[in-house]
């Protein structure tokens, strides 16, 4: 498939850019263009936003001297092209793979790589500490720093935050806003219109000083007219050419719009930008998935299908055409529907049943499921923008009035909406509810994307409910608790598939009592206690120890605040040793609050062994591999218990 | 002190006001004005927003029907004209005292008051909630909605995402951009400059029609030039002259600037904007203290001196003359330093010994002793606006360029940045120091300001190091510690003065060893282990409970993150009661994480008793009257540790 003679080949560094013309810049960006649609095409990955990217990479790395000067690249989903061009070309194919190239940029990766981001809207504040880092370290010459963010990406209000602050410092340095219309879903909301309006209009393509020059020489006087009416009003004239009063406003030099995809156009601007001194944005149009017909072509629909590429999606830089079934071929049974999916559909019963009930996004409404109740009922739907902090607040305001939001939001995600929480949601005790999505390991979008914190830093705010399904049946039954509870409430649930069981029908969905678990097997000895998806590795870890023998209990905890007391001082006092089960690391976890609640309940505390996550970021790849690695498997389980039981104590194991 | 026929004293809700006349209602603004200075300057309170807000307040209630129409007062501070014109005339002298009125807005307090909000940047957010919400529930004219909020917290990145949303779906509601110049230090940044441009040009105080009109009418010529060129150019001559280009690019009708003392022409906009039918802002220009010479003549430090007025400081409305001590008085003892203090002359003295320490503040540069540093050493000073979020962004950059930077934000307003703190700096790394003033119950600002959740919010997270000094000599050591260490490091510490140490010279500060406690006290039976302002605690419990003969152990554990493993081995197995002693929530806190370091060593745990915050909000008061409230004394441990050697076993009952 690698074509010889590339150009692409010549480059391991992004220092082989500099002596080429700009013909040739021109194809080794259509040849990164071809290598990540052969390459991602094949084994799945992020493509839309990096096929979008070619050309701006190559403008970037011919004029700068990585890493001396800077690039951060705003999430990184976007610097495929860039990981291709600084040494990983050959290395693309493992990209998102366990042990393979990082999903996103990473620090430990590439000297490149300067900041290792997976969350959006954090690369102009990072180019603002780094600069103001450079002038402290008395050599403000030290390197260029270039931020590259997304309009998306724009929405997100620590973005604005940093815009505010270089403007107010001065701080020379050169943001790429790269404007292709779209986040993961399109864009919404006002800034969208903005930049909707600046994009669409071919009048504003043209630069302003040449407008300028124009009008002071149109006839009939006019022209000289300008003239006299002096600097002030040229200036006025120019702003209503130029679109970059937004950013003027704030202090920052505009220049575009640009055509992001032309290398001659784009090191024009880039060059002038870099030399300026001062707060600059280089606004550039690109396309979302430019080169690959179905998605440039496909409209919205098809840029969003093309965000990413499923493995072997594409064959011949053309959509892989499905082959029909054989006949003969055995049916294979129908997957467990995902989470993500019995959730969206629970939540559009939900609104049916209680009108009451709205579904609020943060910019990612398939990720969540919420694109089925915003089909289903456009008028219950609200998608902020990349904004989670807006979302949380929104809610609020929402259940002042009465109704019953739930803000749809990775685990990983409301962590920024952290304060949101505790402050305008918990302390006022508000109807809020949280529907984790992605909680516990996510897999190839590695370390930045894990959901391994929220129970530790939800269980300490009062007023919330925290609970969690086993499976998908017991999801559905978890989210009506939540809406008929009447406060805060957090339910989280894992990425992937449900574990297969039949789903309740509507008729048949009736709330859970708040803070009580069950027993789902009784034994002896040893009474191991799920939580979320650690039931089902308890119950795998039964199997196993079964086998040998050992007829243990498996409790579902269901809730991890409040959490079964009853229940815990039963299985406490019946078995000699307890086990915690939990998809999330371990300081002030589930298993800390199952002693939590024992000690206050001034029992006698057998051993506690508590599995979960390591005190450590653990890295991409499938979930299995990640769930072997970290030891959160039923194996894994069933033979630390019966170390435990050996060496009569609970030893925390999972870190080995 | 009260004046007699004072309108005021018949406005008992803010309906009293409809039937009055504009110089009527000018009048009960003066009077709300001097009722707060005879009030405040008597018990002390937030002053300067107040005084500036009075005709803005009346003017809203004189249009609106509360509770039906709601107003969102961003932070809160500044609703003390609310408070008085909706009821609480008489309790005001009450405010910020314990069982006294709250604060902030609160809303259990006031059915007028809507939302109860203490941390910057959110009414624009709720206020897109609730009017969404009336839509949701069938009746978009349940009531107007108003937010009102002022140029500082405009700095706060989530306020730029509600304005971005509402612009988006044209949400019907009114922002008051209450615009005095200041937060309660002077604004920054870009933004902030945004605004001088405008409040201080005189042309830009003219309606934008008015201007284009005579523009058409220019001779020479000029005029007919205007008229030939189209309503395009019209309106690029009235977008020179308007100010309102920042919002109306997104979406929002502006009005403005507003003379925000001038209750007759609020009324005329407010009137306009509330009839408008989509997103208005209405920039009103206010006098921070206005009314009182001594803030509003006084220039910045005067607006800031007087943000808030301490107890007694005024008399017969200005400031109170302090009487010479008499030469016959006793001398006080001095007393001791404010931690504040300690840590904004330590961290000179650490710029000062290393220059790659920078000190970041977050708009509240003496709230944490930063103004020292502003002063002594202003190259290594910033101050990011209400930005918590990007002030550690801002960190993280600087750490990647080698710098050392120290986050100075309270405990609480941290809660802001969590996501940025897990994300861009533990995962990454990087060198940044937290120093979170404030952690702790914080007194008289109450629930939205104490500290209370930090030990088990960053205690999950890995590669973070956390500790926390007893005294303020410890402050100093443990600063120095974690500049030396070179890793994310969280340091909290609590408002107020220290215990009256001598402080070590800067010859004599040295690093402590990471994760490393110590013991103070040697005795038997029961070890106390105090964690940060919790080890004075400890002490005095072990005083009481020498007079009833049981010497006990006290430990300093110093590190919450690591825990000293080895010295709680060893207390554990020397004592039959171990009780953990910290000013934080207990699911999760410093006492979970003695346990958990005990449960993974594998060896016997005898009780533990935690001490610590209960698991609901606390009120305001003086932080003697809450320590007694939640039992967080000296007399109530050694009283609970009776009980648990009596009953054999621990139990919490700080949250009886």
């Amino acid at each position: 498939m690698t074509p010889t003679n590339r150009l692409l080949d010549r480059i391991d560094r992004p220092q082989d850019l500099h002596g080429l013309t700009e013909a040739e810049l021109q194809q080794v960006a259509q040849e990164v263009r071809e290598h990540i649609i052969d390459t991602v095409g094949e084994i799945g990955g992020h493509f839309g936003a990096n096929l979008g990217m070619c050309e701006v990479t190559v403008a970037l790395h011919s004029l700068l001297d990585s890493p001396k000067d800077k690039i951060l690249w705003d999430v990184g989903h976007q610097a495929y092209p860039h990981k291709i061009l600084t040494g990983r070309r050959d290395q693309l194919s493992t990209i998102r793979q366990y042990e393979g190239l990082a999903p996103f940029c990473a620090i430990h990766e590439s000297e490149h790589d300067i900041m290792g981001a997976g969350h959006a809207s954090t690369s102009i504040g990072y180019a603002v500490g780094i600069k103001e880092g450079m002038k402290l370290a008395g050599d403000v010459d030290a390197g260029k720093v270039v931020a590259v963010i997304g309009d998306g990406a724009m929405t997100g209000g620590v973005a604005f935050e940093a815009i505010h602050q270089a403007g107010g410092l001065g701080t020379p340095i050169v943001v790429v806003l790269n404007d292709n219309g779209m986040s993961i879903a399109p864009n919404v909301g006002a800034l969208s219109r903005y930049f909707n309006r600046i994009r669409l209009n071919p009048k504003l393509w043209h630069a302003r000083e040449g407008v300028e020059e124009k009008l002071t020489t149109l006839p009939g006087g006019i022209g000289a007219a300008f003239d006299r009416l002096g600097p002030q009003l040229k200036e006025s004239i120019k702003s209503f050419w130029a679109p970059g009063l937004f950013w003027e406003e704030l202090d920052w030099a505009y220049m575009g719009v640009i055509d992001g995809h032309d290398v001659g156009a784009l090191r024009a601007a880039l060059k002038a930008a870099l030399e300026a001194g001062r707060p600059v944005v280089v606004h550039t149009a690109t396309v979302k998935g430019k080169g690959f017909t179905p998605a440039e072509e496909g409209g919205l629909a098809g840029m969003e299908r093309w965000h990413a590429a499923k493995p072997n999606s594409i064959t011949n830089r053309a959509p892989t055409v499905a082959k029909p079934a054989s006949s003969s071929a055995p049916v294979a049974a129908p997957a467990p529907p995902q989470y993500t999916q019995v959730f969206g559909e629970a939540l559009i019963e939900e609104v049916r049943r209680d009108r009451r009930v709205v579904g609020i996004t943060a910019a990612m409404n398939s990720g969540t499921g919420l694109n089925l109740l915003q089909k289903a009922e456009p008028d219950h739907y609200f998608d902020v923008g990349i904004a989670e902090q807006q979302a949380v607040l929104f809610a609020a305001g929402l259940a002042l009035e009465g109704a019953k939001p739930v803000c749809a939001i990775y685990s990983t995600f409301l962590q920024r909406a952290f304060d949101q929480i505790v402050h305008d949601v918990c302390l006022q005790e508000l109807d809020v509810t949280f529907a984790m999505d992605r909680a516990g390991l996510v897999g190839d979008d590695g370390p930045t994307h894990h959901g391994a914190f929220d129970i530790s830093y939800l269980r300490p705010l009062p007023n919330i409910t925290l609970a969690a399904p086993r499976d998908e049946a017991q999801l559905k039954l978890l989210l009506r608790t939540a809406l008929t509870h009447g406060g805060p409430f957090g339910l989280r649930y894992p990425r992937g598939e449900g574990v297969g069981v039949a789903l309740p029908a509507a008729a048949d969905v009736r709330p859970i009592p708040i803070g009580t678990g069950e027993i789902l097997r009784e034994g002896s000895r040893v009474a191991l206690i799920g939580y979320g998806s650690g039931v089902g590795k308890a119950l795998e870890a039964a199997d196993v120890l079964a086998e040998h023998d050992l007829d243990v209990t498996v409790a579902d905890a269901r809730f991890a605040k409040p959490i079964d007391r009853e229940l815990m001082r039963t299985l406490a006092a019946d078995h000699e040793l307890l086990v915690t089960v939990e998809e999330g690391v371990l300081s002030g976890g589930f298993g800390s609050g199952v002693w939590e609640a024992l000690n206050d309940a001034a029992v006698a505390v057998p051993p506690i062994l508590r599995v979960g996550l390591p005190d450590r970021y653990v890295t991409h790849g499938k979930p299995a591999l990640l769930h072997a690695e970290v030891g959160f498997t039923g194996r894994d389980i069933a033979r630390r218990v019966e170390a435990a039981l050996f060496a009569g104590r609970g030893e925390v194991l999972s870190e080995a």
